[in-house]
């Protein structure tokens, strides 16, 4: 296996002419580019990446940072997600640079070293800091959401107001008055535009929005379960549950059983659902009514956006809010009479 | 922001002097060392990284390789071993280098070029060809679980066939005489010595394994479903189950309950634990007597003996088989009496 020293050698040329022939540059004649192409084929040229990546000044990788205070990672969503971002980009030759951090620093000295060549804002907060400084540094990056910001950038959203307003309303036509909402954290976007769906569908029947009804979360099983306790405790319960993920709906499922209510009699519930590989919702005990998205398109769409940018794509051009669709199953029903 | 040839140019060194210098490379004098060092920091120098891992021929990264054909990113149990990995390399300013592909031209080609220092080979096969490829190749890799192989490598297992015994040993002691084994995929080396260990116990007693009740499948809530409704199809129902996942034991639980079966009473079973953050076997509605072994530690575990590789640890030193626990709860009881 020979090197870019050996191939120069070989050839006698500079190792900057070969390593330019290699990469296609425009300033080295097609003549010598062929030759240089010939003689790499026979020898069985293997190039070093690092040094490739010198060359064209290009990382051919992306970057997603884990911030450890969000449990991004104690989700089985995110492991959706990461599979249709990284076979998407391995299609291309591009790899995914994890790491695992806290705050800015980590963005900045990426970006600064020419680590990666772009990045994946997950979970993005109300006003997030991370847009604010990779805008100011002029560095790409896709937002998997939305955020407040003060110019635009590229995202990849789903209709998130929109399948939780159309959920609510589901609920009010079966004549559901005391719903809950179960919901993501209450910093992160998503769970802001849901809650603001809700509100709307409330608002429309001139509902006030009961606050005892109303609860952010993170989205694991034990925080389902332990907000429907407290939902059942008081004298004034729910009819109606909507649940911003499959595994808060899980818990909630367990608790429903043991205050001995059926799903879809007693209590209706719409979940939201990721399409997860690992847990459909069409398989709970009582299949499940759903705003469902695949998460796994996302991480797909997100990646194609990267690299679109990376080619020169403006901003404005990068930016896509995907349909939820609202699947009716067996646990809504009408509200049971008073 | 000053690069290499700014701070060469200032120095009147020559740029090789200087990488060598910021590298701490012994052959530049002290006193050269020490100037190069107090002039990077007054002109505020950022390597580029490309052109550091160049000079110190260290990628900085280690790979991961995601085989589209096994559904490992179909698994919550994977996100918490990549929550450790990534974790514990961050802390050493050290990345995680994901793709995903099929087969081992992947890993050859990263090899060669040096895209990564090194590989975490995950669900390996009973003869895992990656792992004949990369001894082959001399590339350093540690291996999550175990494989047969020709040579010694470095691995980090947990035991799992003296796990399998000790619970079936303990169905076993309660009187269970049909146990069902619901197992992960044939092929996959931690499945085997599962097996194994289930095996050894009914022969202790003198028992024949009955081939009715041990079942291999992927680990996912369908399959757990299928298998115990195909067990509880027959005439000669199991008594007890042991199962590979918590996934498959949530499927086996909801299969339980449309069956009229109670666990812990009707029927008792053993799942294993991976110490998943999102789903806490003590928290299902009978709580789960279990194998436990957090899968997150195996990620740490393997993120240090990779760095120990990379720094000249012989893979003999970095083999380690991790004790299990075995836990138990409410889902397992005496054997119904006939």
């Amino acid at each position: 296996m020979a090197n870019l020293k050996d191939l120069a050698e070989h050839l006698g040329l500079s190792q900057a002419t070969v390593s330019r022939a290699l990469n296609g540059y425009s300033t080295v004649n097609a003549e010598t580019r062929r030759k240089v192409q010939e003689a790499a084929r026979l020898l069985n040229y293997r190039p070093n990446t690092s040094a490739r990546r010198l060359a064209t000044g290009r990382a051919g990788a992306f970057g997603l940072v884990l911030e450890q205070s969000d449990n991004l990672l104690n989700d089985p969503h995110f492991v959706d997600f990461l599979s249709g971002f990284t076979q998407e980009l391995a299609a291309q030759d591009l790899d995914v640079v994890l790491t695992s951090a806290e705050g800015l620093a980590t963005y900045r000295r990426y970006a600064s070293t020419s680590k990666v060549d772009g990045f994946v804002i997950s979970a993005p907060k109300v006003k997030d800091a991370r847009v604010a400084a990779l805008t100011e540094m002029a560095f790409p990056f896709v937002v998997h959401g939305q955020t407040e910001a003060d110019a635009p950038y590229a995202f990849y959203d789903i209709a998130n107001e929109r399948a939780f307003l159309d959920a609510t309303r589901l609920l009010l036509n079966l004549g559901h008055r005391r719903i809950a909402l179960i919901n993501g954290p209450a910093d992160t976007m998503f769970a802001r535009q849901r809650l603001d769906g809700f509100h709307k569908a409330l608002a429309e029947k001139g509902l006030p929005p009961d606050p005892r009804l109303i609860h952010h979360a993170t989205m694991s099983e034990d925080e389902g379960y332990a907000l429907t306790r407290q939902l059942f405790a008081g004298s004034e319960a729910p009819t109606a549950i909507l649940c911003s993920s499959t595994l808060q709906t899980l818990g909630l499922t367990r608790r429903l059983r043991e205050e001995g209510l059926e799903m879809g009699r007693d209590v209706s519930v719409i979940s939201h659902d990721d399409g997860l590989s690992s847990m459909k919702t069409e398989n709970f005990s009582v299949p499940l009514t759903v705003t469902r998205a695949p998460i796994r398109e996302a991480g797909q769409e997100i990646a194609r956006m990267l690299v679109a940018l990376g080619n020169g794509a403006s901003v404005e051009t990068q930016q896509k809010t995907a349909p939820v669709e609202l699947i009716v199953r067996a646990s809504t029903s009408a509200a049971p009479q008073e």
